[in-house]
């Protein structure tokens, strides 16, 4: 992997030292330098934790982000949307002249075009200017992030259809939405980003169609359970098309986006929202060979260095992560794995050791005021592992039944037949529901029983629980259903 | 243990079947007749769970209350003397006529005054009709939960000084708060009771003092918490005064309590609220010798078997129970604790078997709009059992920071020095804090240590909690605590 060493040319060719073998436990004493590539949740974490570890002296980081943005929270853009958050600054936990002020050569709008892995070297792309850089690195970062799933569809880049990948995505939403004097939108996909755009639509007035291919929304959690936010949703207002398949969007005279049509039936919106989801962004490390997983996210080792090359490291939405329940890789992006991902790899990359278990497949949303979570297995999922399983479904209450805003919740789980393994847990009620599925979280991660989940020491409480917390009633009515067979 | 048999007089002789063993693994044919002393949480969910395992023609169930309900919240008791829960009637889970309904023998205001062990049998005081029986038991249970600590200063007993243990006491309490003109408060005890009985006198209008012993309330927690709660108090406008033991209860002309006095004040009050704290209630017990713990608690075995009797248990609290952090027995009066000890100890009388693992002393609590939790260990018990320790505390927000009503937060975690091994975990903060407290429940109750926790696969979404749950957070600052000694 290491045979030779072209150094690249133009500015950085002066400062590149000597190469030298990489030993991340002995601190050498040359300066070496990081290459980041993406400044966002991984990246600019792996970044600032390296400088935690390594001063500019030891380690110079130069981070390319081909954006206008570092270290924000994507996962705020639909609440800016919504105008829950007031503004754009409000998801830039830290800006480019923070961590340059922290000792971190950030170069903003600034497109990583090719990695020469040979060479050592990235080929970048001044978006301003037009400029194109190669760039040395003794040690890499590669966090590309994810790219919004954008399907080959008739119309899908007309004038009026939006995504919601990018603060630049949220900015041209907001404005579109400042021009639109209609007030039908529709949603493509009822995943977490459909719904919290669907949220965000209603909150500005809109009536909303979401539109979803599946049985039912949230196709994360068993239909049974995405049936109950179907009805939720349609409570709320929103017209939800189940089993509907997107064939096009069709344009007016003007070219702007006028409707949403399906194999059965067009659905007139005055703007269009696509939360379908996102796919690794992973071109730079395919067309460089790096290691590509079934789900389309680089492949990492459990201290998140790329497999196979000692001195190049992955996180965030671009890789795949190992699910611990399934027993196999997943492809999931989420902005807490992400930052997780970049302090492992900050550690690492420092000198330190640091790693990445794996994920039990925990997530939590919500739309309007119903709360919804999951995590491990569906059912499905069991199934396509092999394993038996038994299914609990119970409800309860967030508070003790007589208090004040006690909120409905329903509590499904499973667990494996004759051992009575924990192997998943989806949540959906009303406030103080979500979170509730940290404690499946904790024990699908020590691998716990459900019978052994029964008496676990939860805090109780009038106001934050029923004498049994709706997860402990769930756990012993699975409990129940193991001995039963 | 079980040497001859006097069966009772009076009304049960005639129906009480030959002795004969018992096995709880294979249903007997002869009718058996079960006991249950205390018809509260532990003590009705035995009985409701043993009658779902035995027809009433297997097991007959007889259940003694000296008091005017069953299965009552006693936890709620603060929200209905404060107005935020209506009648005393929702804090009833399941009346004497439902649970008569289901085939259980509830005997009302009825004290069981003496058990006869060699003649398996109670003794039983109709308090209003004065009549006293004997009746003869296969298996009992002991239910007899806590009587509240009054010390036996001058005045105590004064009327306008109130306890809040039973519903009765509520009442007691809610016809004085009517009949009261004045508006000055004195709780005595800042502890779960104490602060909860604050809330309710403020919501009731009264300016309200809060006397407590120890440096800081809540001595639950660590003092440099507790002053957290202190300050939020404070703030409140409740008047908190600390190390001050009080020495008497002063009173008027008319007899009644008119301040509470400590060895350096006197604070005037028109109404006084005892929240010290609870003790086993065992005298029972104790006047047949079964066998105590160093807290005044009933000792069992891990199924409840009162220890050293094959027929007899005990639970909820008037028992010990085993702390699994600490590795002794403690005292913990809390209903969750009692309705599982209930059908733990239902499934076994009924010829299942379950067991209760111990606790790891987990508790949430709120004074308005503050929550309090811990669990495990404090400084001072990871001190007393001779463990070395670190400690680190975080400040973060219950939602993302830019996310609406992201409520502060304070996080502190204990873990052993070395192992890593997390010891405690106490949090105070505003909406979303408490229950957080699960997750550290669940990670002492599988021994993780704190860098194992720090990649925990929590639920994350920008209205639920920062990209780093604040748990997280403090994981990940105890770890590095760990790693630097």
């Amino acid at each position: 992997m290491r045979v030779g060493r072209a150094r690249g040319a133009g500015e950085v060719a002066g400062r590149t030292p000597p190469r030298r073998s990489v030993s991340p436990m002995s601190a050498p004493k040359q300066r070496e330098r990081l290459v980041v590539i993406g400044g966002d949740a991984a990246g600019m974490s792996a970044a600032s934790q390296a400088r935690r570890m390594r001063t500019p002296d030891e380690l110079e980081i130069v981070a390319f982000e081909r954006g206008g943005f570092t270290s924000f929270s994507a996962c705020g853009i639909p609440y800016w949307v919504g105008g829950t958050v007031d503004g754009l600054e409000d998801l830039v936990a830290r800006s480019p002249e923070e961590h340059r002020a922290r000792g971190i050569d950030v170069r903003m709008r600034t497109e990583v075009t090719a990695l020469d892995l040979t060479g050592h070297r990235v080929r970048s792309h001044d978006l301003d200017s037009g400029t194109v850089t190669w760039t040395g690195y003794d040690r890499l970062v590669i966090a590309t992030g994810a790219r919004p799933i954008r399907p080959p569809l008739p119309g899908i880049d007309a004038p009026g259809v939006h995504g919601v990948q990018t603060l630049d995505d949220g900015q041209a939403l907001l404005d579109t939405l400042r021009k639109t004097t209609g007030r039908r939108a529709v949603v493509v996909g009822a995943g977490y980003i459909g719904l919290e755009m669907a949220e965000a639509m209603l909150h500005r007035g809109y009536e909303v169609t979401v539109v979803n291919s599946a049985v039912a929304p949230m196709s994360t959690l068993d239909p049974d359970m995405g049936r109950l936010v179907h009805d939720a949703m349609t409570a709320m207002g929103i017209r939800v098309v189940n089993d509907a398949e997107v064939t096009k969007i069709l344009t007016g005279e003007d070219g702007r986006a006028r409707a949403v049509a399906t194999d059965d039936a067009e659905y007139p919106a005055d703007i269009v929202v696509l939360g379908i989801g996102v796919r690794p962004e992973t071109t730079l490390a395919r067309a460089a060979g790096l290691p590509i997983g079934d789900h389309g996210g680089l492949l990492t080792d459990l201290s998140m260095r790329v497999r196979g090359y000692e001195d190049i490291w992955a996180g965030g939405d671009c890789v795949e992560v190992l699910d611990l329940v399934a027993g196999r890789e997943r492809h999931i992006a989420l902005g807490t794995h992400a930052n997780k991902h970049g302090q492992i790899i900050g550690a690492n990359v420092g000198g330190g050791y640091a790693t990445f278990p794996g994920v039990v497949g925990t997530a939590v949303s919500k739309i309007c005021d119903l709360e919804i979570a999951r995590t491990g297995l569906r059912e499905k999922d069991a199934r396509a592992s092999g394993r038996q399983y038994v299914t609990a479904t119970v409800e309860s209450t967030s508070r003790a039944g007589y208090y004040p805003d006690a909120g409905r919740m329903t509590v499904k789980m499973l667990a494996e037949r004759r051992t009575g393994r924990l192997l998943g847990v989806q949540i959906i009620g009303r406030e103080g529901a979500a979170k509730r599925v940290d404690v499946a979280a904790v024990a699908l991660a020590t691998g716990l029983s459900v019978e052994q989940m029964v008496n676990l020491d939860l805090g109780y409480a009038p106001p934050f629980s029923p004498v049994w917390d709706p997860v402990l009633v769930a756990a012993r009515k699975a409990a129940r259903a193991v001995q039963a067979g």
